[in-house]
């Protein structure tokens, strides 16, 4: 867990990037599993209180995706169900499913890196989340693309 | 498990009725557990390979839906990702965030009880399940919807 605390002296576009970069390091963890290279961490008050990766292949378990583990982590971080005061920063905007459970959730807000064009929620419907999130999108976009690219060149080679 | 095979001797209305019953029973132990009463198997050729109910309570955790534990019960036991041929049986409409982890499951049928009104998947998007998913409601729903009353008329006591 990241302790390094951005309230007081980052503007918001600084403190969305560094949320960003480790979120980024979630996802290369995923690359280096051989893992479709999506990250996530869920940070409160300045503070990482959950993280995760995609596992679906190392779990046999098409539910496990990055932001699923993050929201569970967190939740068990602050032993409350919600993250009413807490923001996803996840490298690939989510899908379907993993916006139906940021809805349960009541999370803040939501920040993506870059944009998943086929299975991105808001490419099926805009109006998944709950009404008290706020989305930003394309927060180190090219990153969190290219290691995807990256992976998928890989894997056809 | 149960490893009654329906394949050969019943029709199709009573093999859904048979497993909604099962996933009724999982319902019930959401009931005891002063859960919201919801419950799933997951049935492939006639045998149940998964089951679930919802422990958001217990689990602290807003993704710890029926379906999902379901899921991912039944793809352990199959020992693949993919529930191509099996069906899963919920006593109430799935969500979105359900809905969105079938689609990936490729799950063959969706068969559900009684229909959530405000938050089931249709509602807010019909197409949300995976091409190849069909979709069949209101097996017991009577039954299904039953329980969920039952237990909100209890916790406004």
């Amino acid at each position: 867990m990241s302790f390094y605390n951005f309230e007081e002296n980052a503007n918001p576009q600084q403190e969305d990037e560094h949320f960003m970069r480790l979120a980024l390091n979630e996802a290369k963890r995923a690359y280096d599993a051989q893992e479709i290279p999506i990250g996530a961490v869920v940070v409160c008050k300045g503070k990482v209180i959950g993280r995760g990766y995609n596992l679906t292949e190392q779990l046999n378990d098409v539910t496990a995706h990055a932001e699923m583990q993050a929201f569970t982590a967190a939740a068990q971080t602050l032993g409350g169900k919600y993250l009413k005061d807490c923001t996803l920063y996840v490298t690939i905007e989510p899908c379907v499913m993993c916006a139906g459970a940021s809805y349960w959730t009541q999370v803040s807000r939501i920040v993506y890196g870059a944009k998943e064009e086929k299975r991105g929620f808001t490419k099926i419907n805009q109006n998944l989340l709950h009404p008290k999130t706020l989305l930003t999108g394309g927060i180190l976009a090219e990153e969190c693309g290219s290691l995807m690219s990256a992976f998928f060149i890989n894997k056809r080679k």
